[in-house]
């Protein structure tokens, strides 16, 4: 039995002996890169105080055991399904979890959900001081409210729902032209919005990734396809002024069902620190053999552009592949160029990399 | 996106291609017994309306993905530590549920937890219809006012927390003389409260085990060691007037990390309907070979007491070994009876079963 | 340590306390249908004594953990490629396993692969006797040898591999005429061979899927997309008797990837015993609710052709969905039509199938 | 279909379309210590050429796909089941495997069984030449035969079988003293030997741990209770040369479900680079929680010796948890000392360990 106190840190170091969800934090495989952490984060969820299905604190405990660094907890501002029963206080979502944020070291991220009619759709803010100034009538009252709290502000799920969902209109032209609109959710829960990705493109729009969840997220381990879509934050610092530096310079890369989505020198600073190939340790009929490691939670996806090498290399997150290059003749070093299909700077536009063969480090007598 | 209404059933007949929990439901691999269903049930849990995590919505769609027929919902009548933001109307959490519940065909029952000092400690009521006039002052009153609702009432983890915790005081035996206590948590969450088992037996209670879960429970696929303490009523039919009838009857079992606790009979019944032993099929240097089935959600262990067959036999949930018996002299068949170590009709009193193997169906010629 | 004593049976009745594969076998979800077995058999695989890479006895062992019935070893007639260190007696094989197999309840088929080039290729004889006679030069002299002993012969891989691969040649034709060629192998490992498949409906050829299988197989779970290409054989009994008598009638499912391949009555038959509806248990709106159960290995994917019912169903193997069903005016029981999109009996041609909703057993006063 | 042709290198870069075991390279999560590489070794295992089931190429496979460096195929030199059909060169395992090791970067060492009756028992003798010449009938000849190879020699498990397994004879005595036997398996299979590894710490024989595998390993995900025996090599180099000279220098580890056993310097080296202590970063009631990174494939159990923080501390190999420290009046850093109770230097002796706790580094105001 756990009494439960409120307000009360529990920490179970030794498993309490009961069959529930473990409190141990798994990392989540993305390296570092261009010299910036890569912190992963999730700027959109739902709990209890508006149409959410768990306490605040939940939200804490689910992104530490799921190894992210920062969350924003962004409840409905004008949509509340439990107001029979739960508080409309706008900024209690934050307030219950701040405590337990702090204990699990995870960045918890003041924010909410404007929530109009579509179009214009909702949007969140985040990096607020107050949500309550935000609750106003006036569609282009609210923005010019979180901007006067510096928030960061993003078009939420652009193709989501009814007929006229993701059309760019003259409402998004005007908080856009106000600097009040800096980012979109090309990926909302398990859907790429192509469209919002171009749009993001086209007017230089941040680019985002939430989970939007709703319900308790389970504790089944990730796969490289099922997994809780992310945004992954190249920071200077892990901190929330690190995270809110690195959101308005765009320095993010979306992580969504086994895709990666990002700005060209982004993807490739992240496939060179993801990838390696080393030195060939084998000969055979004139190819040499290499191990090829891939240290990121993609399955990641080749096919060969130019160079030696298999037409296709496919290598699990975390999983060294064996892969052979035809040797040159002049025993030059090898330097294929691959296309990476999951790595996407656009959509229908695929990271081109090109793969470092290091000079083989072969015996002296290699025997046939 | 999942925009949630309030009090609208969302049915995802296709996965919303959101990375979330499945909203599939499995089997609890625990056959009928005794030409009674067994019924899976857990009749203690949290909410957001006490000192849980979640809205009772979820405890419904916990307990049909898990596959249990029933639940109650037993906040704290006393502790109400949400109480600065959630309702604290004893009702509510029923009356929110139970739309869910008919929609996914999961019995709910009305329940609270009597939440006092230790002792008396904490005690469950189900089977209420009000839960109001339960909280009041008086100790007796409140036994009283369930006894009024023809409610079923049990002591909860006989053993938590405190010095004084488990100890069977006047309290306890007024209540139970009156006829206001009926049955006893042997098992809550993992733990096994032996004492509280001994207490049960001693004063015919009715056993019981449940999760008392607070959080969200995972996704995790179970295993025989890792999944939620049920009780196993045996039921005449699936509602909840058999789950009364079979509760103040005393038939259940309790199933908790890999161990099932119940009355001899029970435990008997239990035993012939899941595991059966085919005919042996092959012979070797005086021993035949049979096939051992297990048809129930226990990794059985079983020693041998008397006959022929192997000292000890273990068998995964659902999986099927092969076991030798040493031929009888005179052909006749095999008889062996075996410790079942995992079904304990109380603490030290492992089930004792003898194994049915049928008459060989051997071919005529076998060679060696 | 284990020190295997050649011939020697050993049986692992308690784990011998060593990380190895488990000694358990755990049943594939597949029900009996139309009155007959539904036995899982794999009729081609190898081992060390032709170009595979485990004892003979390896593939007993397989068999038996997975579930199956029946397997048959098709070692390369003509292909030895460790000719230098293992004999090349083409019966060795089957004898290795022999007694394995009796001791392990598996219907152990004696067979063998005529491996010519392609065209025409690569061809099983199964229910030999003797494979020795086999080993003659000429094509048409080993199907005469085979035919001699009742072989039920099978055309594999028929795309595998070259230009040529996979052409119906007149050396096909010649056998087919002779009544030398039976089926042919629509899957063989993950592939599957649509022109094969439109061949074997032309000609009347019997389904056949078959792992092919050299290394060693696994030890993971199965998912539905993951498990070995097996053949059900729908036999009056099991036996090797019975799975000759069910191959020659052309009773055969094909189960690769997924997907279900077979003869539309056989498709239909397995549909009927795998899927239940339950009745409506509760209504909401104008619709009644109600679980669907799939009692097979599939994860069903289901279109709607007619009738009420969600556009799209899919049920995971094992799993229980629910869905709804738009109520008739007329309260008649609902008979929505559905397309299975993985079960197919021809490239391109899906089981259409009526879901059976019973009426439904709602409660009298069912409130909004 | 997958056509094998003897002696030709088949790398699947994407995989073959088959269900079969992947052939993707997972790491084991052991740090390198105290300035050595930590090699990942294998070194007893049998193939068909004793009494085991597999090829001797599958060995390099597996081993390669676990994430092991360097394996020895150690098949019986006396003792030869399979003799009827597969060679009795002593040497073709080793060269049959021999050129897939190079194409794997896998090391592989020629070794041989020694198989005698017990006792004295049974022995591993490795980095041989040439096995043929151990194949004579004196006992001492044997082993020095092994002696003029330079072999490292170990007594392999010390306590199988019979009544007289385990016993320390004069022939243990002799060839000791004569400087021909070097190690002992303490660990073999998930069997640890405790009489054996006594011997080892008295007699200062090198500890070896080993999966004696003579089946095909399955292809699960390890965890830390079931994986493979393995011997950890702390070698100066990864070549074959490295982890000769470290095992005649002793610097070894044994990793046995989910124990570790070794000396106490390199116990203490393993603790050091696989456990890190964050700097606290949170303060709740005079207590400071820090955040405790296991970065080993152990799941570690802590027990507190002195100072602050919690009596039990659980960390799952590769999790973090959260653990809290009183704080010293004096603000100086914590310095708690745990007893490691699976990592063993000896029977009944767990390495004890001071946990680094940094300097918290802790925001300026901390609110309650």
């Amino acid at each position: 039995m756990r009494f439960r106190r409120a307000g009360v840190l529990v920490l179970f170091c030794l498993s309490a002996a009961t069959f529930a969800v473990a409190q141990v934090r798994q990392e989540i495989r993305f390296p570092d890169v261009a010299g910036y952490r890569t912190l992963k984060c999730d700027l959109h969820m739902h709990t209890v105080f508006s149409d959410g299905l768990v306490w605040p604190t939940v939200r804490v405990d689910e992104a530490w055991r799921q190894g992210l660094d920062a969350i924003s907890i962004t409840d409905h501002i004008e949509y509340k399904p439990h107001r029979d029963d739960v508080s409309v206080d706008q900024n209690r979502p934050f307030e219950l979890a701040a405590a337990r944020a702090r204990e699990r070291n995870i960045i918890l991220i003041r924010g909410a959900e404007i929530t109009r009619e579509t179009p214009p759709g909702h949007f969140n803010a985040i990096f607020l001081r107050d949500v309550a100034p935000l609750e106003v009538k006036d569609f282009f009252e609210v923005f010019r409210q979180a901007a006067a709290q510096q928030a960061f502000v993003f078009w939420n799920h652009p193709g989501w729902k009814g007929p006229e969902a993701g059309r760019w209109t003259d409402d998004h032209a005007r908080i856009h032209a106000e600097g009040q609109l800096h980012g979109v959710e090309i990926c909302n829960g398990n859907t790429w919005y192509e469209d919002g990705h171009r749009y993001a493109l086209e007017k230089n729009l941040v680019l985002i990734g939430t989970s939007d969840e709703h319900g308790p997220f389970g504790d089944r381990p990730w796969t490289a396809e099922e997994h809780r879509t992310l945004t992954l934050v190249l920071a200077a610092e892990r901190s929330e002024q690190g995270i809110r530096e690195a959101l308005f310079a765009g320095r993010t890369l979306v992580w969504c069902q086994n895709r990666l989505f990002g700005r060209p020198d982004h993807l490739a600073a992240m496939f060179e620190a993801a990838v390696e190939v080393r030195a060939p340790h084998a000969r055979h009929k004139g190819e040499t053999i290499a191990e090829l490691i891939n240290r990121c939670a993609l399955d990641l996806e080749l096919e060969r552009v130019a160079g030696p090498g298999p037409s296709r290399i496919r290598v699990p997150a975390g999983g060294t592949v064996l892969v052979r290059f035809r040797e040159s003749p002049d025993g030059d070093a090898a330097r294929p160029v691959y296309r990476v299909t999951n790595m996407l700077s656009a959509p229908g536009k695929p990271l081109e990399a090109a793969l470092q063969v290091p000079a083989p480090e072969l015996p002296q007598a290699q025997p046939g």
